[in-house]
């Protein structure tokens, strides 16, 4: 299975430094601040690079669920938002919508929460408290 | 203290389907597919963002941390390495070289040690082993 990697680079201290954050692949290196983490600023901040690569993950694996259930998905959407207080990640809302030809909700629900419970990044995240919302559009 | 956000879409099954990924910012959007995820395809895939999140939080953290005791780093570089293995995140490996003006190493590894425990995406990230190797260079 595939080793991943990414890289980071601060310089100086907290409230007046600056970063960057690199990805492996090359699909994206972009800055953050202080500002950008904890304020207005302009960039991006390690919490919404955890919120994308939940979301991401888990569309993918409740995609396959679905599939390997006999429903393949024309569509699952979902947002992350990832609540940071008091220096930690309390939790990470989900919020799923998806479009799936011919299932019911019942089986529906019961997919997303084994996707939710069981895909990679849910199992890394065990610090925080995940809720999921799942909607059949 | 803020809430941020991301999204992300699939469309299929997991072999054959597409997906996106995008940061609440605007910073990043960008595409994943099975063969970016665990082949070697372009594009990009949750591993690397996670990684990509840990390096910077670390990073900040780590300078901050330094900082606070009296030594304001002039670049700590990290970067991390995530081992996707049959379906979990097993293992994430931090590989830190930073310039600090006077400090030894003693000290350097001791508060190292203290941010690779205390940063908020660490504190995220309990499913996985993490390691940390920090330099003085």
């Amino acid at each position: 299975m595939p080793v991943r990697s990414a890289s980071a680079v601060w310089e100086g201290d907290l409230k007046s430094g600056k970063g960057s954050m690199r990805f492996g692949s090359g699909a994206f290196e972009g800055q953050f601040s202080f500002a950008s983490r904890f304020e207005e600023g302009t960039g991006t901040n390690p919490e919404e690079l955890a919120g994308a690569a939940h979301a991401g993950c888990f569309s993918m694996a409740f995609s396959n669920e679905l599939s390997k259930a006999g429903f393949v998905p024309t569509r699952v959407a979902t947002n992350a938002r990832v609540h940071l207080e008091n220096g930690a990640i309390s939790r990470i809302d989900l919020a799923c919508e998806a479009q799936v030809p011919r299932i019911d909700n019942a089986k529906f629900q019961e997919i997303a929460a084994g996707a939710k419970t069981g895909c990679p990044i849910s199992k890394l995240f065990t610090g925080a408290q995940i809720n999921l919302e799942a909607k059949l559009v």
